[in-house]
């Protein structure tokens, strides 16, 4: 356990993307010397984190020096993004983290990269990830405030370069917990929208169902930045007051697993919220229901994966076993009814939080475990995943010699902007909070 | 009203695709020569029908010369099949009929075409399509039976390029009635399989929840050939007798729509199936659920589609204006709850058609329209879509002087190779049906 080492104070790479994004807007800082601050930071870091697998800090440098002389495009202008390895990348390699695919050529890009570049936004690299963000080989990176422990997976790399500053914002995948779990072991705030709400074309599908772009950022106000990249004119209003908050508490379907670590995070989130005049309710799923979620998550993912993965079967009769196994095992007689199950959860799932500004939500049943073959467990995400939900991870403070743990804020389908709003404002009351074990 | 040139006797452009490959797998026909076929069909009826985008004729050839000295590959060994332009096809461009992407260079194989290459398919080029297979510009192809029709959107260039007997297989996709209306139009087998079945990786997205690859053969036994070709080792079984069939009919919703052609082909199909000993036994959708899940389609489509275009609305201020609008406008009010009650429909109809061998329905209201601009509708084929249920189309005989007109089977999701064995014995039988208008 060595902790993570933050920059020095007046440090680029320290700044949040809304920061660095003001401050070039501006002209105090310009797009070169920030990208070269977190070119910097990977320097000194790299060997311990070992987040990216393609950096080319020369091809960076000249984008960010043809921004620092363009006029300013878009929310994004000059600031510099890391995207995870399973999502194309024009003039980058897509390996996936599979031994077949890390000769593949650059292809164009993902229609969410062709977004944050039209914005402004300099492609820094790319970012490590699980095989094919679902399982395999793992990452070679590793938790920022412990090389011995696993970042999470699948966002591994993403999650781990945004927590360890060497990149203010970074683009991940979700299909179980691929972005919530990393954000939860490397202590860092991270997305993911509503399903449907951005554009998965050109990542690396593995299930239709469930496959959702999220991303990382060092504040909730960089979470609404990249939300706001990926909708029409959307604004965030302003946080809201505490007092008068309703926010429920859920700890279904996971409450038997949570330790202790995962346990006194929602408890201070409780306490704080509690302390500055919000409600906090418990709400939730009917018992049967919870457990069936997670079941059907399962079913769903690995019945949709007959198709998606049916290419590398094919083609790779080396491809790993588990994966193969999936692609060629007949369909699960309870596909369909998986696949409905879900579905009609979703306005019920709906219903139910309706009522609360945010649900309140283990993020992960304990801190980052020793890794990297343990990539910790997604089953405090995936049936939020399943149902389509907004999810926010918030990082709580923790003390020196402590791992990261946080919680995670969920609403109903659609409610990602106001979702955001609560977000931001416990984000404030969090940062109150006497850090954990202190 | 020109009528459709049949290919010469001994042609192998007149061969489908089962033949094909069953000639190449002999050694009594080279892939070579069948290229070459396809090259001098198209050579001669190109002026007409403008079928394709991109065709390279040497490097088609060339592909086939390797394929001629190399042992078979799988299923598909040296036949030609040709790829809708919003489909990625490695060495070819994607231009996706839009102003803006003409110039896009090539990228990497979709997934579906990567099977079909890992099979030993030769892709012989890329066929025209209505702009990002939505709307907005019209594909250049005309109805091979008739240059002032047109072949049906999106997939025109497919449907024409197969029926006109210029490639035995085709690629399409479908949203709403893409792949099914200009197999309508054309006169040729089409297959919709159940959405999730085969993946859509490296097609223009649309609507994850509607998007699904189909594609033309010039019989069901080639259909049955390509589903087998997504499928991990699946078998077809052989063709039922007629006799004791249960066949459902169902004109829902489009019941008011339909005009003399396709009643006419309902009626020779109900006849004909009566004659042979089959039962047919009407079957509707509940009449308030099926207008209901017309309107659902177009609130489902148009709200995913805000997050899938996103990109081209913000790269390309001229972006088509109907398309920059869909990207542009709120989300509609009734988004989730079209969403919902869609996957609400989705087992209640399943269990409606379960008892059925395959239900029939209308392909489209009318025989195709006089063209470009008018692509026809897709009424009779977007609730099917939006259900997710497998779809084939039979055309029916016709007389000459008379522009195609036929049927589609459905079935309960997941049910296609079911669906497959029917329409195969129901091929058989309508060719021995009275031509109409005879």
């Amino acid at each position: 356990m060595t902790g993570l080492p933050r920059p020095a104070s007046g440090d680029p790479a320290a700044l949040d993307a809304v920061a660095a994004a003001e401050e070039i807007r501006a002209g105090r800082l310009t797009s070169e010397a920030l990208v070269r601050a977190c070119l910097d930071r990977i320097a000194r870091r790299d060997e311990a984190v070992r987040a990216w697998t393609h950096l080319d800090p020369e091809a960076a440098l000249a984008a960010a020096r043809a921004a620092d002389r363009s006029a300013p495009q878009g929310l994004l202008h000059g600031v510099p993004v890391g995207i995870k390895d399973v999502i194309r990348t024009a003039g980058m390699p897509t390996g996936m983290n599979s031994p077949h695919h890390q000769s593949d050529g650059p292809t164009q890009d993902a229609a969410a990269v062709e977004i944050l570049r039209h914005l402004g936004a300099i492609v820094l690299g790319k970012l490590d990830t699980v095989e094919f963000a679902v399982n395999g080989r793992r990452a070679a990176t590793r938790n920022p405030h412990d090389p011995a422990r696993t970042p999470g997976g699948s966002s591994s790399g993403s999650g781990a370069a945004v927590a360890d500053f060497q990149v203010p914002l970074a683009l991940g995948t979700q299909t179980g917990g691929s972005v919530i779990r990393p954000a939860a072991f490397c202590g860092v705030p991270a997305m993911k929208p509503s399903w449907g709400s951005v554009p998965t074309e050109g990542m690396r599908s593995c299930s239709a169902s469930l496959d959702t772009l999220g991303w990382y950022g060092r504040s909730v106000r960089d979470l609404a930045l990249l939300w706001r990249t990926f909708q029409w004119q959307a604004a965030i209003p302003l946080a809201p007051e505490i007092a008068g908050l309703r926010i429920g508490l859920c700890l279904s379907p996971v409450a038997d697993l949570l330790q202790p670590p995962a346990l006194a995070a929602l408890a201070m989130a409780v306490e704080a919220l509690r302390g500055a005049g919000a409600e906090v309710i418990p709400v939730e799923l009917p018992e049967q229901e919870g457990a069936r979620l997670s079941e059907a998550h399962k079913t769903v993912m690995q019945g949709e994966m007959r198709a998606t993965f049916l290419n590398e079967a094919l083609r790779f009769p080396d491809l790993y076993p588990e994966l193969r196994g999936i692609v060629t095992a007949p369909m699960q007689d309870d596909f369909l009814d998986a696949l409905d199950f879900a579905a009609a959860m979703r306005p019920r799932t709906d219903a139910l939080f309706a009522p609360f500004d945010a649900v309140l939500t283990p993020s992960a049943p304990d801190v980052a475990p020793i890794g990297p073959e343990n990539a910790g467990s997604a089953l405090c995400n995936r049936i939020w995943t399943l149902l389509h939900l907004p999810v926010i991870h918030l990082p709580l403070p923790h003390g020196p010699g402590l791992l990261p743990a946080g919680v995670s804020l969920i609403a109903p389908r659609g409610r990602d902007a106001a979702l955001l709003r609560t977000a931001a404002a416990l984000e404030g009351l969090f940062a109150t909070c006497p850090p954990r074990g202190v």
